[in-house]
């Protein structure tokens, strides 16, 4: 019998789609599962008509694969990827490859490189974007690690990854773990997205008064316009789904969001290498308030709205929807700003040679944050690969400046009438102090050296030259 | 020779005012520093009338200390600090004790404490808070650990501590690493009430267009009432020191403010514990920002202003002035309230037993972020000693409405005009939010659902039960 080109292990939902598609794109594949009834169950099932092979042990497994083996590991984070590391290490010869498309931590992955090298195997971390939409139909992927790998499936990537313009979704982005670390910033990114659409939603539903099917329908008229993107477009269609007594289901749903640590991870990361990672930060912390559900509930009760209620006239309608779409598109230019900043400043922490452009065209299509915005984003990077900013480029600084006088308008009446609007307030903030020349780190800095003797640095004087004065005794 | 009642190694600054405070209160001590020199020019200069005796080796420093031995370590926090524990478990005896007054990270702490009872000595890691002038007059001290040295060191410890209304700034904190755990917090509020200053600042300045010497009159107004504390009371004597050329001293220093990581570790424990500490993020996150010095000049150049600029008329002068304040009032009360809820999830993540009032009354003196405000919080937590949020007091609830006003007008005009308000902003969306008892995050554990079928709850079902929904099949 002829021998599988690639094998994967793991069939959850995620797992599954992706082996069906690569049986798609004409390669052979086998599988294998911890729980072997799900392997039977997928050959039986959703892969009965297709060339893919079940295997029952990690022996018949490796057995099945073509040299040098190819294994794409699609299980849980953490501990289970170490756990078939283990299982398959003894099986394998120098040159195979395994590779990890799960939500690993960048970390995990630089070192789980490193130890495989020492054996001759090499290890791949492959960042997956898309939901399971995108793992059967074209994902974006993100594959990092040990490069003498990327040769040898870079054809079976590509292939399966979405396409946009006739260009794969899916290159190669640097060495140790800097494609788990990208996918990393992506979903990080993707928290921020979501925050930021909900801000959106709450305030015209909350202070404009707006019904669901009406903001179903200007995000199904923002999807048409320079706000296109996946996370828009679903947006409108969950808006118009009624639940069986023909409510808005939305209405139905518990408001404590979930989570799976790489939002967090990504906030953790920007506080260790000093980004001010502040809008993807907020979404992060929304959600974790979202989960005090019995808190806000006391809090409700006992905690004022302020007095004054905000009100418009029917003529200032379509000015502030308006003003709403400006503050959701300005604040997503932070925001990407921001998650770039900080893959800049890893790419310099931990040596990788990121192509920021080439990340952008990645992310266009396949994955969660798929939108028109990210050509604006590749533009920026073909005008300047070493941009040191996105707000520094021309399309961005005009982008923010038509912008500015709506998003400014949505902040400051959310914030009068009391509606919480922690994404767009933390972006606008931090545009006003990314243009400030002096930000008042002058004063706290003699605060430092007043209490601590930490010292200070002066405008008259070169850098690293530090002063000390002996503030109490003046 | 008598022995000493206690020894200190680590002879800069705060170790130096620390040893004379000691003596001060009639304890005899010993000192040892790594570079020997610092201990004749300690011994011949600050300490040459007092009972402080100077050793020159670690063995010679051992032999100098009653038993059980009583060792104060004010070093390096880090590798420092181990190093000196490894160099003195030679020569100690079961009992004796090490206590580390460094601001050390909680886990080293929590580590430390374990592997030297293995070998029966007693560790104890207290934050100590207070700059030099605390130091040699009365620190705050937090000590935790092993709580067998707490009755052994307590007397010396509450006895060179801040006083306030007669009672020590200095009690005992928790088990492990609790007592560096509640210091990290008290650092991280003090990122927090730094920036709310520095943001009043700036408001006042750029906004108002007052002068730093009317900025420091207002300051030391706002000293006389609710906000007396020490960071209010020396930013109103750094804005009255003049440079040699009679300009104020503070338009001479830079403003890219420094840190020493205690405020990130706060941020960080927060997204590890899963609590919406927004402002203190907000305030770390404004000092990376305030780093960013040549980049923010260059933006400062392309990024444009709102249209609008900030008028009022001369009769609301007082009016602006007052809104700052009720924004600086309310923004510290949210900044409090999110340190407690992040100390009282620690307290449950790490199984300590803390004594939230009692941490108020240990801030209330000694410490940087001493201020009338925290009786206010003591008396919370007398009121109910398992308060779950400040902002169910009603105490915190009444200054909030009476504050809100004022706040809200002055975000939203600092939003309009352009100045910087992140700290304030995001108290106040943290505000709105957490009063909400219903958030958009019904909206955003949809998108979850339509795009990875991360399942949600039902408003309608019992928590518990998750549901998922077909979304792009409607």
């Amino acid at each position: 019998m002829e021998k599988a080109d690639i094998g994967l292990i793991g069939l959850a939902v995620m797992g599954q789609n992706l082996a069906l598609n690569i049986n798609d794109h004409g390669y052979h594949l086998a599988v294998f599962n911890r729980t072997t009834s799900k392997v039977d169950d997928f050959i039986n099932g959703p892969a009965k008509d297709t060339q893919i092979t079940g295997t029952h042990s990690i022996e018949e497994f490796v057995a099945q694969l073509s040299s040098p083996r190819r294994i794409l590991l699609m299980v849980k984070a953490g501990v289970v990827v170490d756990h078939f590391i283990d299982l398959l290490r003894p099986h394998l010869d120098k040159g195979d490859i395994i590779m990890d498309g799960g939500n690993s931590l960048y970390t995990d992955t630089t070192r789980r490189v490193n130890e495989l090298a020492e054996q001759g195997i090499i290890y791949m971390g492959n960042g997956i974007s898309g939901g399971e939409e995108g793992a059967r139909h074209g994902p974006s992927i993100m594959p990092g690690g040990n490069k003498q790998g990327w040769p040898l499936v870079k054809g079976i990537l590509q292939s399966i990854s979405a396409k946009v313009d006739g260009q794969p979704c899916c290159d190669w982005i640097g060495e140790e773990g800097a494609g788990h670390y990208v996918k990393m910033v992506h979903n990080g990114i993707e928290y921020g997205d979501m925050q930021l659409i909900c801000e959106a939603y709450q305030f015209m539903r909350e202070a404009l008064g707006l019904s669901v099917d009406e903001i179903a329908d200007i995000f199904t008229q923002w999807n048409d316009g320079k706000l296109n993107s996946y996370l828009i477009e679903i947006t409108s269609h969950i808006l118009k789904v009624k639940d069986s007594d023909g409510q808005p289901l939305v209405d139905k749903i518990l408001d404590t969001a979930g989570q799976k640590g790489t939002g967090k991870w990504t906030a953790i990361n920007s506080l260790e290498l000093g980004i001010p990672l502040t809008l993807i930060g907020e979404a992060v912390f929304a959600r974790f308030l979202s989960a005090l559900k019995s808190e806000r509930l006391k809090a409700a009760k006992v905690l004022t709205a302020p007095d004054a209620q905000f009100s418009y006239s029917a003529e200032e309608k379509n000015t502030y929807i308006n003003a709403v779409k400006d503050a959701l598109y300005a604040s997503k230019i932070i925001s990407y700003t921001q998650g770039y900043m900080l893959m800049r400043q890893a790419a310099g922490e931990y040596d990788w040679n990121l192509n920021y452009g080439g990340i952008a065209l990645m992310w266009r299509g396949g994955c969660i944050i798929r939108s028109r915005f990210l050509n604006s984003i590749k533009q920026a990077y073909d005008n300047n690969a070493q941009l040191q900013s996105l707000l520094l480029d021309d399309f961005f600084q005009t982008a923010i400046a038509e912008a500015q006088n709506g998003w400014r308008k949505t902040v400051a009446r959310a914030v009068e009438s009391g509606i919480p609007v922690p994404g767009f307030a933390a972006a606008l903030t931090f545009y006003d102090g990314y243009r400030c020349a002096t930000v008042p780190a002058n004063l706290l800095q003699a605060q430092r050296d007043y209490f601590g003797a930490h010292t200070f640095e002066r405008v008259d004087q070169p850098r690293g030259q530090f002063f000390h004065h002996n503030w109490s005794n003046e």
